[in-house]
């Protein structure tokens, strides 16, 4: 700090001079003595320098509304709301989360570091502090081809950045414990910053082992037992409540007034129209207590705990030298949250962001779908006998099911009929190998059409389903032609595309633009194409490449049978 | 760390191994999850790598024990042991004290950097992990001269020291408020690690300020109100209780389940008998659960709390990946400590060290009694009139009163006569300036000779107190002699001395040896010497010349009015 600025802000606590900013008649959420103390919050430039009774040139009277610390997510994958920081960060921040840490994972397995570097410029100047864990498991595994893999070697270039707090998600859990080279190198790469983990079921001796390793914080916890074991070893829970999987309600249940200091909150994976509805680490909050959490307590999970975990200096909290990340809010019950302070500055109102983003050069991360030229016939799916292994989808839910059908087969190659089995084809899309991956999908139900995606978790390759060759060529063509993104096709017509222009997974446009396309290109699919209401169809081909999900996934490599950890052939 | 080692402890803590030492069927006291869990700590080399069953090469039957780890004391001044870091280990680590902070404040007022330095090399290789806080006030205060001038740029060496956690505890407090240059520039030089405060009283809006100025902890709360109202701007409180001021009592009656992460223990000073009879931290500790504090609060607070405080990584709890520094205790309530392990080690047992120290360089820190030749009449007290200016002490208390007292003049100097009013002479003692300040003190009631001591707060000038000019000089003499100490002489002969070499501030000998030969010095005093019960001579004579407390002292400038900040004349 410059030695002006500290005097000039003693100067102001000491009640010399007013204030440049002054919220008066705060309800002001203490997160350090759990009280509710009423006050002026004394703000020079990004930092509070009072508390008690202040004057200031300019005065916001707060009116006895509540006035709590910037919310922190402590894990998120900012790919998951389809949009880059920038946008994220304008339906985020009017929510209450000053302060995210994001583990660019999945722009990491399209890009590489010209992904994680994306992620930190376009973050740079946004009234959002994003900080960032490295991707330490690029590719996700060793059963699919991703855009990049990252090393240890790679990584160390990230690792001295400011905003870089450590290592993310050690999802190679059985690694970690066996002591596998490779991951031991990225450890040790982070000895001396923070590593977070993925390692749910792991107890005991294995627990320990991955506690041992550097390990200290865990999102994946889904259970009271998991919670508390993972506690006693010393990690910090994540409390999760995203899209996809939510574990509030039953990990709150686990809280004491002595354990709460070791728990934080996350939402890992939301989605754009998730957000748009529930809210980000707001909704945590409420959630937390609707189900009979002390309110203050459920602040400083979000707050104080998190900054504590991961060394956030000067955050955390209302208290002089602390930056003025802020959050009004009506009251504790129904937790709206009003406005915003970030820095000392109003950056959102009535959930509507106050401020402007400029763009970055994304020149490094956009046209990211590069695949080989592929024919109708690199689509043909040749079976041994008309019984073939079948991906069983179920309705609410990423597991799969192996089943066996009889299907309808012609000079050994197999024919789409009136049922529900559907051609899925996973096409490399990185670096041009051609590679195709093709099964059957029954479940899905789609009819006259396909759908297409360049969200594949985790190596994000091309994958379209559909119950004919010509629109699914249609697909992969579309999507190669936008960029990436999704695209829903019909008849040899594109009905609808969402571009996501940026390592196709995620759009330069807005939140509420995006969620707004998608709901549109959901209608398409349910009423066009007779998707079944069971499942989001999007969502259900990002998950169906995800070889680590049971028990039955394909990727660019093939049919891979998730519990023998396999690939398998279709033909039975 | 190394590669082969943490291939080896996954090793280990998954099982595949046995472990080097294992403490099997242990209470283990769990500060995270606030539980005791009974179980086996697996121990390689200095760390923690498992905890549940395990096995190991060499096994230690803790029989249900309880087992806590290592104590902290977050703020001390080893000087106040009277004994160097290598001898004042070997009585706190037995107790259970693992690690400690220290502000070396009263060394580097006689010995500057030579001070700090020395701290931190007789310390290097402990059985304790000794961390510096830099002394932020040398000298104490511009009313006296002391061994060094610290400024910003010479503490500029330590900031980047391994052990060096930041700036000591900041008593020049309306200093801070008001911004005073060259404290900013000490603040400015610890911005980014932790600045220890010592501002008692201050409220509202100076002690907003004070916060701001980045002081994160408190150590000097006497109050409940002191308490609450500096957890509330985020400060910790540290919880003192040592041999002058014992606040504990007080403080543990404010401690709630929500703001007990926000305190700590210390001791600030202690002397060797005190530490020897009651014990250190787990004095704390013990006196806390006595007045009804939760035995794993009362841990907690004196290891996590600290550890979280000053960011001591890998200390503070048990856990895998931990420092084994653990102390076995025989139950919750007694608190009796048993034995002592620090990074693995047995280092302590039934109260004694089961180490040895290495001597380290002490040329610098040694002759530090550099004083220009004294004459009697050197001693000559002149007054205008037969009236004059008493420090009149007070029983068991470090503040003092002004009084005003007929005394025998002989052509204008002062006589001593049968009555209580004794002669104190405060000579600078570090650069041989000649300085001697005189004054007249009441309520000591000596007889018969004079003490002298080199400890004299906060500059740690030479202070002898006698009842005739004569035994005041060779007292001066003797501690010249013998390198600065404490000695009582009678009639010309003198009857014991304390050899304080390090700086005249501390020995080199044992805390039990220098505990027992004050304890001699303390009889002779108040047995031949007639010294007044009501007092301790030697810490007396130590605070007579500090110019902070109330009402009236004397330093090597002259007599000094506390209330008014101004040198006073003896004469009325």
């Amino acid at each position: 700090m410059d030695k002006e600025d500290l005097t000039r802000m003693l100067s102001i606590s000491r009640g010399d001079e007013k204030a440049p900013l002054v919220l008066k008649n705060a309800n002001i959420v203490n997160v350090f003595s759990h009280e509710i103390i009423k006050g002026d919050v004394a703000i020079y430039k990004d930092k509070i320098v009072g508390i008690g009774d202040y004057e200031g040139v300019e005065e916001v009277n707060l009116e006895e509304k509540f006035l709590a610390p910037g919310f922190v997510d402590s894990h998120v994958h900012i790919e998951s709301s389809m949009t880059t920081p920038s946008q994220f960060a304008k339906v985020i921040v009017p929510r209450g989360t000053t302060t995210i840490i994001a583990d660019p994972h999945e722009i990491a397995n399209v890009k590489g570091n010209n992904g994680i570097n994306f992620i930190l410029e376009d973050s740079e100047d946004l009234p959002l502090d994003v900080y960032v864990m490295l991707p330490s498991c690029v590719p996700a595994t060793p059963f699919e081809n991703s855009g990049a893999v990252l090393k240890a070697e790679d990584l160390k270039e990230f690792i001295d950045h400011e905003r870089v707090l450590g290592l993310g998600e050690l999802m190679n859990y059985p690694g970690v414990v066996a002591g596998d080279e490779e991951i031991l190198d990225k450890i040790l790469l982070a000895e001396n910053k923070i590593i977070d983990g993925h390692g749910p079921i792991i107890e005991n001796k294995e627990l320990n082992t991955y506690v041992l390793a550097g390990v200290k914080t865990e999102h994946e916890s889904s259970t009271l037992e998991e919670l508390r074991n993972r506690i006693r070893l010393g990690m910090y829970i994540l409390i999760r409540e995203g899209s996809a999987a939510r574990n509030l309600t039953t990990l709150v249940k686990g809280l004491t007034k002595e354990n709460i200091r070791r728990c934080l909150f996350c939402t890992d994976d939301k989605h754009p129209e998730d957000i748009l509805k529930d809210g980000h680490i707001d909704h945590n909050m409420r959630l937390a207590i609707k189900e009979g959490i002390d309110p203050i307590d459920a602040i400083k999970i979000g707050t104080l705990n998190a900054a504590e975990c991961y060394g956030l200096k000067r955050k955390g909290a209302i208290a002089p030298g602390y930056y003025a990340d802020l959050v009004v809010i009506d009251n504790l019950e129904d937790f709206n949250i009003l406005q915003v302070f970030k820095d000392g500055k109003l950056v959102g109102k009535n959930l509507k962001p106050l401020f402007n983003t400029t763009e970055v050069d994304t020149s490094k991360v956009k046209n990211s779908v590069n695949i080989k030229k592929i024919e109708k016939e690199d689509l043909a799916i040749n079976l041994n006998s008309n019984k073939a292994r079948i991906i069983k989808l179920q309705s609410h839910s990423l597991v799969t099911e192996m089943v066996e059908r009889n299907v309808n087969i012609k000079n050994g190659e197999f024919q789409y009929s009136n049922e529900d089995i559907l051609k899925v084809a996973v096409v490399e899309r990185h670096k041009a190998t051609g590679n195709i991956g093709l099964g059957l999908v029954e479940g899905f139900k789609l009819k006259g059409g396909a759908i297409g995606s360049t969200i594949a978790h985790d190596s994000h390759n091309l994958i379209v389903i559909g119950d004919n060759d010509e629109d699914i060529l249609l697909a992969i063509n579309e999507l190669e032609k936008i960029g990436g993104g999704i695209t829903v096709v019909s008849k040899g017509e594109v009905l609808k595309s969402l571009p996501l222009e940026i390592g196709g997974i995620m759009s330069q446009q807005s939140v509420e633009k995006v969620s707004y396309k998608l709901k549109d290109m959901l209608k398409l699919s349910y009423e066009k194409l007779n998707v079944s209401k069971g499942l989001d169809p999007f969502m259900t081909l990002s998950f169906i490449a995800l070889p680590v999900i049971p028990d039955i996934k394909i990727t660019d490599l093939g049919l891979f049978h998730v519990p023998s950890f396999k690939f398998i052939d279709i033909s039975v």
